[in-house]
């Protein structure tokens, strides 16, 4: 399927409804309505269906859709019936978070390595992954096969690193710094700018305006 | 303004147009049209146009919106006339990597306290910020007039946590667990999933689709 035929909006809750999924195969529940499957995720009952919709999931009426089912779909969808090694670009406090973030790992995405251009810091392991220097990025992104890097390096360092990561081949970059990095267009990046997840806080706030959303996409405000 | 008439998606993206404009008003820009601005940030002109004229802001046919004026009318709209104290509850390496961040007191959410239940970080300071334990949450709460939480535990203790600030009277809370938190409706909760930014980049990355997009937020796909 084409990706264009499903937008931007659905693909960020698409990574919910599987977290959601996930915890109801475990329930063993067989079958989920897509009014409950909106309650746990969030959202309204017609978005659920128009999300799967788009991925060609249709529920049976009265019975709801398969859990199981949508489970393997919405990882294929995801791309999560494979690994994908990341690289940590930074290894200071936000760089050994995610190192010791185990996470990643069960959800399919292990770090392989931390690179840093601290001389100190080279050669050590953090929760056991290798700090190598950023000048060994290419090689090391051909021999651990690294698909994602992950920019977590002070702000003003972002585009250089992000430069070298599209060097060495790397095709999605994860932008934890406040600085907009430029890259080809055949490669993906998220941001993930905490200033602005708190100015969004911020706006709902001062109007007291309770919104419960999933994962720094703004699902829909109740 | 109610802000049931301003979308979620409208207000994900504003962030994305003041940190463009503020840097459009350090380069003495006094206009600037909406296809720039769209540019900028990735997004399409009538996405821009359509999100401004939500906040009742029309530009000048032939000559564009006012720089200046947009940056204090989206400031207003994102509470950013007043500054959001910050509470960061969890002083392992994420919380030390977000004390060591800067850029949050420059963008008017000074961190004033973190919080943990660890004795031996009890009394102690990171980033000339104290660490106090979660015990004193309340009163600290009071004492420092703190608007905002922020959720840097393991998983597990997410809820605990989230009903703690509750009680304390936060109204904001920024979640980076894995754990999606329950609170009550008058409670703004935004989450900061990496593993969910990691599924949408692997989404894009298997189609072999690039999409940069300005936060965590996906504005569009181009």
């Amino acid at each position: 399927m084409s990706s264009s035929e499903i937008s931007a909006a659905t693909v960020g809750r698409l990574p919910a409804y599987l977290r959601a999924l996930i915890e109801l195969a475990g329930d063993e529940s067989a079958t989920v309505s897509s009014d409950h499957l909106a309650e746990l995720v969030g959202v309204n009952p017609a978005t659920v269906r128009r999300d799967l919709a788009s991925l060609r999931i249709t529920g049976t009426r009265g019975v709801g859709y398969d859990v199981k089912y949508l489970v393997f779909e919405i990882s294929v969808e995801l791309g999560l019936n494979q690994e994908w090694p990341v690289a940590v670009i930074g290894a200071g406090n936000l760089g050994r978070a995610l190192a010791n973030y185990a996470g990643l790992t069960e959800r399919g995405f292990p770090i392989r390595c931390l690179f840093d251009t601290d001389q100190a810091k080279i050669g050590t392991e953090v929760a056991g992954i290798p700090v190598r220097h950023l000048d060994d990025l290419a090689g090391t992104v051909a021999e651990l096969g690294i698909a994602v890097g992950v920019i977590a390096t002070p702000a003003d360092g972002a585009q250089e690193v992000a430069d070298a990561l599209v060097s060495a081949g790397i095709g999605s970059i994860l932008n934890f710094t406040a600085h907009p990095i430029i890259v080809p267009d055949r490669v993906v990046v998220r941001r993930v700018d905490i200033a602005t997840e708190l100015q969004i806080l911020s706006f709902y706030q001062q109007r007291g305006v309770g919104t419960s959303t999933g994962t720094g996409v703004p699902l829909e405000v109740r």
